[in-house]
């Protein structure tokens, strides 16, 4: 079994890792109202002409543009109104040269008419004659058939996310079910001597778990099912027999233990123990975060984070998120930041990639990013925090008052 | 029945209803692991210390600090290894001056000790005896009781959005279950003579109805719940007695009727038959979705929302939904922006705010704002949009290569 003790910078980790994974885990027919956040896997052509007739865009009167041309206050057009076009009515009314039909927003024009005049600029002689006091040209206030989408053109690509606007071009559309990728299923195992549950007391030396449900809330908030494992005990054998159990059940497996040597060894053990190749990385360049572990397992990436939970959660945001958006065949990548200005100095090394959680405070039109200082084992770091700022590798920090990217902290 | 036909910018129309508005519709008790998204109703405060032991951040051995002063490679502290600690395990070892004990990270510290020693700055000379070969300050290495966060200190304040890491610190305090506020129910009813249901076909002069497939999405989106009522022609008595219906079983009411005028009047009798004191506004300034309506009845809020797809949701964005985030007790209003460049000019107006939905392009380091133009009830103009830019009401347009922001189209 191939080991790599490399440590590489999380894009070049991440980008390793999506050489040995498949973009799709599967893919379901579902209703299209159910379908918000999923991710298409097919591209989607329209099967006909929106709208599939000409529009009205104002209430007004149908007419020829060119019985229009030359028209004005002091020297109306004078048209013959032959009737009205109700909403949501096929008509049969044609009009020729010399005539008119009342309009209404959104629906149809007469037969034979091109363009319509806004009511405003009309004036009603009687029932039969209306005046005309403006011009329009062919096509004005008119929704051409096929304007907003033409029969045979992309609705939407494979691997897109689905959004509301998304959800109602498809219903414009007479589609009501869709095919979309799978959601991958992500194995989730906290190990460690000194863990409980949640819902249990501490003893003196004991802490409750917390990773078990910051990964699981992660994961749901990437597009997975997250699926919860028993917290595991640091015997080599327990680890190996839940994560058997836990892979088998997953696409993705992803592990938290302590970040003591012997713990990284150990999950390294488990990893080579479940398939092949096994662990293909041993370490990330960053602070914190630097004891992750990566590995594939006959074809399903197990990733070790670590047991800190602020470096669990960024690792998570960094390694697992994309894995996971990769694995839902997601091609979107919209950018996530905001520009702050840092409120004070932030101190970095240089020759590795530094993670501050800020605080983001509102400051008249700009917001500041605050750093959260605190050590990576204490979760309200980040429950102080509103987002992430990434210091470079090749920087050696951020002075006061410079412009800083906020990410979401995952 | 007043009725105020002032059109107000968004901001003064939002804060106008919000006068109205109860901050909360109700609260409930639910599991923990089942709070992501939601708000919480009240403030929590730490039942106990967290840790609730000294731990140690690193693999190395607890020490008095004082037995290490002056220590170097040269010349070290002998200190006499008088056992280990297991992680997990509550302990009786105690240290005097001259004693060490072995710590891992994570784990407690012999009783006496207040520093840690990495195992890297050791040496171990025999099963008995370790080498210190630099000095450690009081609390080196170590995190301190209730250093993550205190008895008695605020956890999260009321009205705080549940994010993962919120979840894993409430756990680590034991805390399973979590008083959160109800989530809106929000009626919607789609009105309209031309308007079908997605699943049939068109007839020439119809179309299929959009606005409860995008709306309901983004209620859900924002946090509400969305009760979706069936399409209701322009009568005015059906459309009375199905919005009676909506409002009550909802806390909010959303009607999208056509832009004619004929249609916002129906919409304004509607919502007057409805309670009091009925319509208090009647157009917002801005481009699109001039032709808003706003009312309270009997204390809930109603909302005409345009016919046009892209209006709808533009006025979603700046009416519906933070009425939903004030109605769900919401304090948090992160930055939601990205600061993009305009690829071209974009004209506008002034004297009214307008929106214009942005492709955003990846471009080196930085992204592009590139308009996407075509009229407002296009609904396809969201679906190739990114986001939307505004443009204040007392500027003229935005020059190429000007910055801008981009928001999310709700």
């Amino acid at each position: 079994m191939p080991e790599f003790f490399n440590v590489l910078p999380p894009e070049q980790a991440f980008a390793t890792l999506q050489t040995y994974l498949r973009s799709m885990v599967g893919s379901d027919v579902i209703p299209l109202h159910d379908s918000l956040g999923r991710v298409s896997s097919k591209n989607i052509v329209s099967p006909e002409n929106l709208p599939g007739f000409a529009r009205s865009t104002m209430d007004g009167f149908s007419v020829l543009a060119r019985d229009t041309f030359g028209a004005s206050s002091s020297l109306p057009s004078y048209l013959n109104l032959i009737g009205a076009i109700q909403m949501g009515e096929r008509t049969s009314l044609s009009i020729v040269s010399g005539q008119t039909a009342q309009a209404y927003t959104g629906g149809m024009l007469a037969n034979g008419a091109d363009a319509v005049v806004m009511l405003e600029h009309t004036q009603i002689l009687d029932e039969e004659t209306i005046e005309i006091l403006r011009p329009v040209a062919p096509g004005e206030n008119v929704v051409q058939v096929g304007e907003d989408i033409r029969k045979g053109d992309r609705v939407l690509s494979k691997g897109h996310t689905i959004r509301p606007q998304d959800i109602g071009g498809l219903s414009a559309l007479g589609i009501t079910s869709i095919n979309v990728t799978s959601m991958p299923k992500v194995g989730i195992i906290s190990t460690g001597d000194e863990l409980i549950e949640a819902e249990k007391t501490p003893q003196l030396g004991q802490i409750r778990d917390i990773n078990t449900h910051t990964i699981s809330n992660l994961v749901r908030q990437s597009g997975g099912i997250p699926l919860n494992f028993p917290i595991v005990k640091d015997h080599l054998s327990s680890q190996i027999e839940t994560a058997t159990e836990a892979i088998a059940q997953s696409d993705i497996l992803v592990f938290s233990a302590g970040s003591s040597v012997s713990n990284r060894d150990m999950t390294a053990d488990v990893f080579n123990s479940l398939g092949n190749p096994g662990v293909i990385l041993h370490g990330l360049s960053i602070k914190p975060g630097k004891p992750t572990i990566m590995a594939i397992v006959d074809g399903k990436p197990a990733i070790g984070l670590p047991g800190n939970p602020v470096s669990a959660m960024i690792v998570f945001g960094l390694i697992v998120k994309p894995t996971i958006r990769f694995m839902l065949g997601c091609i979107d990548s919209p950018p996530n930041y905001v520009t702050c200005y840092a409120s004070k100095n932030i101190p970095s090394q240089s020759g590795r990639e530094d993670y501050i959680p800020v605080k983001i405070v509102n400051q008249g039109d700009k917001f500041l990013a605050d750093p959260v200082f605190g050590k990576s084992n204490l979760i309200y770091t980040l429950v102080r925090a509103d987002g992430m700022v990434k210091i470079p590798i090749d920087k050696g920090g951020i002075y006061e008052g410079e412009s800083v990217k906020v990410f979401p902290i995952v």
